[in-house]
Protein backbone atom coordinates (compact mmCIF):
# COMPACT_ATOMS: atom_id res chain seq x y z
CA UNK A 1 0.00 0.00 0.00
CA UNK A 2 1.11 3.59 -1.00
CA UNK A 3 1.94 5.88 1.75
CA UNK A 4 -1.78 7.54 1.47
CA UNK A 5 -4.54 5.49 0.49
CA UNK A 6 -5.71 8.02 -1.50
CA UNK A 7 -3.96 11.23 -2.84
CA UNK A 8 -5.81 14.06 -4.26
CA UNK A 9 -4.63 17.15 -5.81
CA UNK A 10 -6.82 20.17 -6.35
CA UNK A 11 -5.82 22.88 -9.29
CA UNK A 12 -5.59 26.23 -7.50
CA UNK A 13 -3.93 27.80 -10.39
CA UNK A 14 -5.34 31.46 -10.99
CA UNK A 15 -3.63 32.89 -14.33
CA UNK A 16 -3.62 36.41 -15.11
CA UNK A 17 -6.94 38.53 -15.74
CA UNK A 18 -7.35 38.72 -19.63
CA UNK A 19 -5.38 34.85 -20.33
CA UNK A 20 -7.19 32.70 -22.85
CA UNK A 21 -7.37 29.49 -20.89
CA UNK A 22 -9.69 29.52 -17.99
CA UNK A 23 -8.70 29.22 -14.43
CA UNK A 24 -9.38 26.41 -11.69
CA UNK A 25 -9.34 29.47 -9.06
CA UNK A 26 -12.02 31.22 -10.90
CA UNK A 27 -14.88 28.23 -9.57
CA UNK A 28 -12.90 28.65 -5.98
CA UNK A 29 -10.93 25.63 -5.97
CA UNK A 30 -8.67 26.98 -3.23
CA UNK A 31 -11.66 27.12 -1.04
CA UNK A 32 -13.36 24.13 -1.96
CA UNK A 33 -10.11 22.17 -1.45
CA UNK A 34 -9.89 23.39 2.38
CA UNK A 35 -13.69 22.19 2.21
CA UNK A 36 -12.44 18.75 1.65
CA UNK A 37 -9.34 19.00 3.76
CA UNK A 38 -11.23 19.88 6.37
CA UNK A 39 -14.16 16.87 5.94
CA UNK A 40 -11.89 14.22 5.80
CA UNK A 41 -9.88 15.56 9.31
CA UNK A 42 -13.47 15.77 10.89
CA UNK A 43 -14.08 12.19 9.51
CA UNK A 44 -11.17 10.92 11.19
CA UNK A 45 -9.49 9.93 7.49
CA UNK A 46 -6.31 11.58 7.16
CA UNK A 47 -2.51 10.75 8.24
CA UNK A 48 -0.05 8.12 6.71
CA UNK A 49 -2.24 4.98 5.48
CA UNK A 50 -5.38 7.80 5.12
CA UNK A 51 -6.33 10.23 2.77
CA UNK A 52 -4.72 13.68 1.75
CA UNK A 53 -6.42 16.40 -0.30
CA UNK A 54 -3.28 18.99 -1.71
CA UNK A 55 -3.51 21.95 -3.69
CA UNK A 56 -1.77 21.94 -6.92
CA UNK A 57 -0.40 23.92 -9.52
CA UNK A 58 -2.05 23.93 -13.68
CA UNK A 59 -2.74 20.59 -13.89
CA UNK A 60 -2.79 21.51 -17.76
CA UNK A 61 -6.90 20.31 -18.20
CA UNK A 62 -7.68 23.73 -17.63
CA UNK A 63 -11.08 23.50 -20.37
CA UNK A 64 -12.42 20.74 -18.35
CA UNK A 65 -12.14 23.07 -15.00
CA UNK A 66 -12.15 22.92 -12.36
CA UNK A 67 -10.14 19.66 -12.14
CA UNK A 68 -9.01 17.43 -9.53
CA UNK A 69 -7.29 13.83 -9.64
CA UNK A 70 -7.16 11.06 -7.18
CA UNK A 71 -4.23 9.20 -6.96
CA UNK A 72 -3.02 6.05 -7.03
CA UNK A 73 -5.95 5.65 -8.94
CA UNK A 74 -5.65 8.01 -11.34
CA UNK A 75 -9.15 9.30 -11.72
CA UNK A 76 -10.04 12.85 -12.87
CA UNK A 77 -13.12 14.61 -11.57
CA UNK A 78 -14.43 18.45 -11.93
CA UNK A 79 -16.72 19.77 -9.48
CA UNK A 80 -19.20 22.28 -9.27
CA UNK A 81 -19.96 22.41 -5.11
CA UNK A 82 -19.49 20.78 -1.79
CA UNK A 83 -22.51 18.60 -2.77
CA UNK A 84 -20.54 17.29 -5.92
CA UNK A 85 -17.13 16.71 -3.48
CA UNK A 86 -19.58 15.21 -0.50
CA UNK A 87 -20.52 12.66 -3.02
CA UNK A 88 -16.79 12.00 -4.17
CA UNK A 89 -15.69 11.41 -0.67
CA UNK A 90 -18.82 8.90 0.37
CA UNK A 91 -19.05 7.46 -2.69
CA UNK A 92 -15.58 6.60 -4.16
CA UNK A 93 -13.15 7.54 -0.87
CA UNK A 94 -14.84 5.60 1.58
CA UNK A 95 -16.97 2.96 -0.12
CA UNK A 96 -14.75 2.85 -2.96
CA UNK A 97 -16.70 3.55 -5.68
CA UNK A 98 -15.88 6.30 -8.32
CA UNK A 99 -18.59 8.96 -9.05
CA UNK A 100 -18.89 8.36 -13.06
CA UNK A 101 -21.08 11.51 -13.48
CA UNK A 102 -18.47 13.90 -12.47
CA UNK A 103 -15.57 11.93 -13.98
CA UNK A 104 -13.33 13.73 -16.68
CA UNK A 105 -13.06 11.16 -19.57
CA UNK A 106 -10.24 9.12 -20.31
CA UNK A 107 -7.68 10.20 -23.37
CA UNK A 108 -8.34 8.10 -26.60
CA UNK B 1 -3.70 4.00 -18.96
CA UNK B 2 -4.28 6.96 -16.90
CA UNK B 3 -4.26 10.75 -18.38
CA UNK B 4 -0.65 11.19 -17.86
CA UNK B 5 2.00 8.23 -17.73
CA UNK B 6 4.03 9.56 -15.00
CA UNK B 7 2.56 12.32 -12.75
CA UNK B 8 5.11 14.02 -10.62
CA UNK B 9 4.29 16.16 -7.47
CA UNK B 10 6.60 18.40 -6.12
CA UNK B 11 5.99 19.84 -2.21
CA UNK B 12 7.06 23.83 -2.66
CA UNK B 13 5.64 24.75 0.68
CA UNK B 14 7.41 27.49 2.11
CA UNK B 15 6.63 27.93 6.20
CA UNK B 16 7.27 30.77 7.68
CA UNK B 17 10.37 31.96 9.17
CA UNK B 18 10.76 30.08 12.50
CA UNK B 19 8.53 27.46 11.72
CA UNK B 20 8.71 24.15 13.76
CA UNK B 21 9.06 22.07 11.01
CA UNK B 22 11.46 22.39 7.91
CA UNK B 23 9.85 23.21 4.56
CA UNK B 24 10.87 21.93 1.33
CA UNK B 25 10.97 25.29 0.09
CA UNK B 26 14.19 26.17 1.96
CA UNK B 27 15.96 23.15 -0.04
CA UNK B 28 15.54 25.30 -3.45
CA UNK B 29 12.08 22.91 -4.52
CA UNK B 30 10.45 25.37 -6.55
CA UNK B 31 13.41 26.16 -9.11
CA UNK B 32 14.39 22.33 -9.05
CA UNK B 33 10.41 21.60 -9.83
CA UNK B 34 11.55 24.36 -13.04
CA UNK B 35 14.69 22.25 -13.59
CA UNK B 36 11.97 18.93 -13.97
CA UNK B 37 10.03 20.68 -16.26
CA UNK B 38 11.66 22.23 -18.54
CA UNK B 39 13.83 18.73 -19.28
CA UNK B 40 10.82 17.08 -19.52
CA UNK B 41 10.02 19.40 -21.81
CA UNK B 42 13.49 19.43 -23.92
CA UNK B 43 12.66 15.70 -23.95
CA UNK B 44 9.94 15.68 -26.01
CA UNK B 45 7.82 13.69 -22.85
CA UNK B 46 5.28 16.32 -21.61
CA UNK B 47 1.63 16.19 -23.01
CA UNK B 48 -1.42 13.99 -22.41
CA UNK B 49 -0.18 10.17 -22.52
CA UNK B 50 3.35 12.15 -21.33
CA UNK B 51 4.97 12.87 -17.94
CA UNK B 52 3.92 16.06 -15.99
CA UNK B 53 5.90 18.37 -12.88
CA UNK B 54 3.56 19.64 -10.76
CA UNK B 55 4.35 22.20 -8.18
CA UNK B 56 2.28 20.96 -4.56
CA UNK B 57 1.27 22.11 -1.53
CA UNK B 58 2.97 20.62 2.03
CA UNK B 59 2.80 16.78 1.37
CA UNK B 60 3.32 16.05 4.98
CA UNK B 61 6.38 14.46 4.94
CA UNK B 62 8.54 17.29 5.93
CA UNK B 63 10.99 15.82 7.78
CA UNK B 64 12.05 13.48 4.97
CA UNK B 65 12.12 16.89 2.38
CA UNK B 66 12.84 17.80 0.05
CA UNK B 67 9.93 15.25 -1.51
CA UNK B 68 8.34 14.38 -4.59
CA UNK B 69 6.06 12.16 -5.37
CA UNK B 70 5.11 10.15 -8.62
CA UNK B 71 1.96 8.64 -9.43
CA UNK B 72 0.51 6.10 -9.97
CA UNK B 73 3.16 4.21 -8.95
CA UNK B 74 3.15 6.17 -5.52
CA UNK B 75 7.01 6.08 -5.07
CA UNK B 76 8.49 8.87 -3.04
CA UNK B 77 11.44 10.81 -3.46
CA UNK B 78 13.81 12.88 -1.72
CA UNK B 79 16.58 14.40 -3.52
CA UNK B 80 19.57 17.09 -3.33
CA UNK B 81 20.22 18.36 -6.67
CA UNK B 82 20.36 18.22 -10.71
CA UNK B 83 22.00 15.31 -10.78
CA UNK B 84 19.52 13.19 -8.40
CA UNK B 85 16.57 14.36 -10.51
CA UNK B 86 18.43 13.65 -14.30
CA UNK B 87 19.01 9.76 -12.34
CA UNK B 88 15.13 9.74 -11.92
CA UNK B 89 13.99 11.33 -15.29
CA UNK B 90 16.82 8.73 -16.42
CA UNK B 91 16.17 5.74 -14.73
CA UNK B 92 12.44 5.52 -13.38
CA UNK B 93 10.63 8.14 -15.63
CA UNK B 94 12.19 6.75 -18.85
CA UNK B 95 13.67 3.46 -18.46
CA UNK B 96 11.05 1.76 -15.61
CA UNK B 97 13.37 1.71 -12.90
CA UNK B 98 13.29 3.38 -9.66
CA UNK B 99 16.22 4.70 -8.03
CA UNK B 100 16.12 3.56 -5.06
CA UNK B 101 18.90 5.40 -3.35
CA UNK B 102 16.96 8.24 -3.23
CA UNK B 103 13.41 6.67 -2.12
CA UNK B 104 11.66 7.41 1.10
CA UNK B 105 10.90 4.10 3.30
CA UNK B 106 7.18 2.62 2.93
CA UNK B 107 4.98 2.94 5.98
CA UNK B 108 5.33 -0.02 8.34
Amino acid sequence: MGYYRHHLFFCTNQRPDGAERPSCAQCDSPRLRGYVKKRLKDLGLTGAGGIRANTAGCLDRCEEGPVLVVYPEGVWYTYVDEDDLDEIIESHLIGGKPVERLMLPEPV
